[in-house]
């Protein structure tokens, strides 16, 4: 037996920016004092850089899924009308939460591997009068497509409906134009391209998001978007915050603007590429029909091998965690991510490892025929 | 200037296990693996030991606010008579979740600094019938007051009500018999007796709490209290959890079990004892005119000197972060906490500090007076 180093290459959580994961150590710092106040306002600050938006963020203890539910509860009511784009295990999460909460849910679906067109988003609004919201995901991150979020916020823009936007694996990924498209509700968390452990989630709201939030709805506390927008410019969170984690989220988002935003979403873009163009060398499909994901791509297994066998052997043979598909796609496709702190030594390295597991796995593959491509991305980016 | 080394001994963030904040860097671990599911099924089991229940213990990421308000979203619908008990600005939160959520609250209150009697909420549930929950804190941490949850639970144990204790500062303080006295619903929080910074809220439920689960109310989805049953079975949280905290809090257990439960509850009785007497030995008045609580002890400034700059020599001068009082209290109280990791070391040190802090403000004190209290505290309990 050799040397496996452990390696975290899923699609969250992500690898870990190390000064964060230090700084996360620090957490002996009471969240009522200046220092905390200033710290708070700092991240917050932050956020609003890596999301690219002058409006309102607000930072919740949780996973992205609560700031999904805040969405919901505060800003919708039991019997509104809205509309739910459902293309992978996260649209279905849409789904359920909506439903969860009372609303009158029309999904429009696209087979996994799909993505629901800005077209089918503006048939739906201008069919039924009175629709309140238009929910999405920006990456479906269980298949691997993008979703066109800037076409449909002009359909959306149009009406009075409320574009909700969850771009917990889209942010740092992939441009998203906030303030420019109008994306009312933008979602996302911390252990993305934010580089840090699961704990925290954000979102940002818009004006016209803001003029829904009265009346009040006896539907949430804990996730009070007014509570923490007020909070916020404070430099408080309403209730005790995850201290360590945004500790942490200061040291990897002073990270982030050293990098640039702009430069984090092409890093995460040139690693799919290269991921792309390696695995149709190798001989492989692509299971993303639609516009392909920056932060991840999904690749199907070769016939007659399971992605489970593969999943397996990248942790077995090199001690690198994979993701294989979610729900029913399990055994079908496994992922490589590459939102966040991944660079291109660690494609190199997970390339070179898939042509030996697919070596190993029976199939017939040249050494190096796929780890070339993504050099060649790298010194095309390079200009070399 | 000389050496002042950081302390936080408030009473929530607590002071830190350093192997658990040592443990919290190895987040680079995955929630969908084998070696997390163990780790997460031992902690869930590590919760039920530290509470000393043998009810379900479900696990969230959110500060103790979430765990509270699953309780209220889950369990009851708007409309629902419940009894909240307010002695203090953790009763007052119990409020705002009730009325938030719609339920139809009849508040039993006592003034800062006393409790609310057993018999009054007897008498409440007697005078109304058709009461469906009364809330109440273990320990209102604000004022330094323990509840008597024991004869509580006699009361409402006679009745259909469900019984929900927030003990986020009682666990590890003070002697809880959950399944002995038919404590429905105990809420604990991650940075109080349980070592690790804030981030993970947990509570138990009774068969009885579980029998009003369903039907499913319109009013919760990321705190589904039934989804994080049936995933903990599985060592599985239903949404993507703090791993880092997860980690850390797996570490602290382990230090809960080697000192036993017994002997961290006493520890803090033992410290809040010793703070009493010295208090007193210093001339000064304790707050808590109920039974006073084994997390916190509350002092009331002397007269002429505002609780805020007691405060603030605590930090200037010794690099102390202890808690004045909340709200309207704040400036009149003065608060040390012995939840978690506090030691007599520690107490000896604050005390010593009190000592010369109240004769900087122009008190007359005696040095040595009050920490030869805790002294003897300490002899006594070690049969010295």
């Amino acid at each position: 037996m050799h040397i496996r180093k452990l390696r975290l290459l899923t699609p969250g959580p992500t690898p870990l920016y190390p000064p964060a994961v230090r700084a996360m150590a620090g957490a002996d710092i009471h969240h009522r004092t200046e220092d905390f106040r200033e710290l708070y306002k700092q991240v917050l600050a932050d956020l609003q850089y890596f999301m690219g938006t002058s409006n309102d963020v607000m930072l919740f203890t949780s996973s992205g899924t609560g700031a999904m539910e805040s969405a919901v509860s505060n800003l919708f009511s039991p019997g509104d009308k809205v509309v739910v784009a459902v293309a992978g295990k996260f649209g279905e999460r849409w789904e359920q939460i909506t439903r969860a909460f009372g609303l009158d849910v029309q999904v429009l679906e696209a087979p996994y591997g799909e993505s629901v067109t800005p077209e089918r988003v503006a048939e739906a609004l201008a069919a039924a009068p009175g629709i309140q919201g238009v929910f999405v995901q920006a990456t479906e991150s269980s298949t691997g497509v993008s979703h066109d979020v800037k076409s449909m916020a002009k359909a959306v823009g149009k009406t009075d409906a409320i574009f909700v936007v969850d771009a917990i694996t889209g942010l740092g990924t992939s441009q998203l134009d906030i303030d420019g498209w109008g994306l009312d509700v933008v979602i996302g968390g911390s252990q993305k391209a934010a580089m840090i452990p699961p704990g925290l989630a954000f979102l940002s709201l818009s004006a016209k998001a803001w003029a829904r939030i009265e009346p009040r709805r006896p539907t949430y506390y804990y996730f009070d978007l007014l509570k923490h927008k007020k909070g916020g410019e404070k430099g408080e969170s309403p209730w005790t915050p995850a201290t360590s984690l945004i500790l942490g989220l200061a040291e990897s988002m002073k990270y982030v603007r050293e990098l640039g935003r702009d430069n984090l979403i092409e890093n995460a873009q040139l690693l799919a590429k290269a991921t792309r163009e390696a695995a149709v060398a190798l001989d492989l499909e692509l299971f993303a029909k639609g516009i392909p994901a920056g932060a991840v791509t999904s690749i199907r297994a070769p016939e007659g091998v399971s992605s489970n066998d593969i999943v397996k052997q990248y942790k077995t043979r090199f001690g690198a965690i994979i993701a294989n598909g979610q729900g029913s796609m399990k055994g079908e496709i496994f992922r490589f991510a590459h939102l966040g702190y991944f660079d291109f030594a660690d494609l190199f390295g997970v390339i070179a490892e898939l042509e030996i597991i697919l070596r190993s796995l029976g199939r017939k593959v040249e050494f190096g025929s796929g780890v070339s491509k993504v050099q060649e991305v790298y010194a095309e980016a390079s200009k070399l």
